[in-house]
């Protein structure tokens, strides 16, 4: 045949964008899963809300440039509540009701999802979930939360608030946690929790979850003792009432490796008594899976879903506190 | 046209059975949803594994002998682990890998259901979730196991396991439950529970449920307080979870009405800081849900999946322990 086929190359890649984080990750995938580009810029939360968006839509201009023609779609992985069409409410950068088409001035789909089901996506189609079609993902940075992976698809839950295993009540009269409630799985395991418990506690300032985890200090000790405990209590929960066939930990603190691990899987065990504990396994996509499901997201708006399952990904791994 | 349309009444029914209570609960359900026959007979366990099986085969033809013509096919709802074709594992009847066959000895098709994600099933279709694609089924009788409705479809997990909210740890340091584990809900708040923990605490004998609920002693008191704290704890982490529409709450201790669903309202409602909390509200098919569900599950072997939202049916109530 002697039809040309240059037209093509024009829509071999998208624009994938992360902003579930503190900071905005970037990229380009191609069609293949190569990841073209991948810069980070800051968001300007202190500035607004709409200056958040502005910063979004820029972002993704400029990341468009980059690319060898016109991107076949974004995607864009947004915190609080969120539709395929529109980020309809999120707290800590004070949206509420944001259409997808207000984050680019670009002719081209965009499709939205929720940042920590967009990991979960990710982790499902392309890393440690691969092949699996229900488990867990929980992430464990500065916060907590999980994306439930059901019949090969994250889980939004009712009106898309699934997910909040960070704020489960894993001890009743435990701890007020930021968000008003009492014994939040967030307010002992986060990262951000195991340093302002051990620094409370000891007295001292701006201790890292990195150094309490391999301390021998008994205050150390104890603060990531509890934290196990609490992580353990949550998983026993979840696997009673799911029964996931893996639990993929990931996030900062699942750097931490065989520190965590290891007492979590212990104690899970201990707290089943008439079932078998999920493997623990660690995610495979690091910091980059909101931006890797983001990909997955612009190749859906672009209107092929089918893209992922082929991709071989080159992963970075993340900080203690992402 | 003259073609004779006789030969269609004799597939104008289908075979229900639940064996997931103390007793089978067997009927005839035509396919639009006129409960033909409803009988109940003993479970004959104390005989043994195949005593049960051949129970229910012998039940199984009687029902389908007063029905006018041949049933269409079979439904059954089962305790323990089961898919569609076969009853996997149940402790409490010793079945291991039976397959639906071996449940008739009539020439019909099969289909076998979870006892308790049968009833969900049942009361998505036709009962107090109708319409609705994600919520929670939650009988409360002498044990407690949920239906978690996903997507429109009971689910199982990624094993068969899931839906053991009776057994998660919503007291981590609490009692131990008959299964081993600490704190479960079940050992708090399930109808024999309840009675249990009174009789035990006030040193007297055999009080039931019932009677603890409307009790104004202060053990009474004191024993249904924590049973309803109990439950506020679990439905507030399944709440965060999976962040269903409503929570259907069924059973015998459901029968308690506004004794049980006020305050378990009012707890949960407290419990949660961020978020509504969904709609608590009573089961509507009574005893008859997992039957119902049963009657569902017989369409769907005999070819008929869409059978069921349009159908009205005539509902019993429950016995406070059923």
């Amino acid at each position: 045949m002697n039809t040309s086929s240059s037209g093509t190359s024009s829509s071999a890649f998208v624009v994938a964008l992360d902003v579930g984080g503190t900071s905005m990750k970037g990229g380009l995938v191609s069609d293949s899963g190569a990841v073209l580009l991948s810069e980070r810029r800051p968001t300007p939360r202190a500035d607004g809300p709409d200056a958040v968006v502005t910063a979004i839509s820029d972002f993704i201009s400029h990341l468009a440039a980059a690319g060898d023609g016109t991107p076949a779609g974004v995607g864009l992985a947004v915190p609080g509540l969120v539709s395929e069409d529109a980020a309809l409410y999120a707290t800590n950068l004070g949206w509420r009701d944001v259409p997808a088409t207000a984050f680019t001035t670009l002719d081209i789909p965009v499709m939205l999802g929720h940042d920590v089901r967009t990991g979960g996506l990710a982790e499902s189609i392309l890393g440690a979930g691969r092949g699996l079609s229900d488990f867990l993902f929980l992430p464990i940075g500065t916060g907590i939360a999980g994306a439930s992976i059901i019949r090969g698809e994250a889980y939004g839950g009712s009106s898309g608030w699934a997910g909040e295993i960070g704020h489960t009540p894993v001890f009743p009269d435990g701890e007020q946690c930021a968000c008003g409630q009492f014994g939040c799985l967030e307010t002992y395991a986060s990262a951000a929790s195991v340093g302002r418990r051990y620094s409370q506690r000891a007295g001292v300032e701006g201790v890292k979850a990195e150094q309490v985890v391999i301390s021998d200090d008994p205050i150390a000790i104890e603060v990531w003792d509890e934290a196990v405990e609490a992580l353990s209590l949550a998983l026993a929960t979840y696997t009673l009432l799911l029964d996931p066939s893996v639990i993929v930990m990931g996030g900062g603190l699942a750097e931490a490796g065989p520190a965590l691990f290891d007492p979590v899987r212990t104690r899970l065990v201990k707290r089943l008594a008439f079932r078998e504990a999920p493997p623990l396994i660690p995610a495979a996509l690091g910091v980059d899976a909101g931006m890797l499901g983001a990909a997955l997201l612009g190749w859906r708006a672009a209107g092929r879903p089918e893209l992922g399952p082929d991709w071989t990904v080159d992963v970075r791994s993340a900080p203690l506190v992402s």
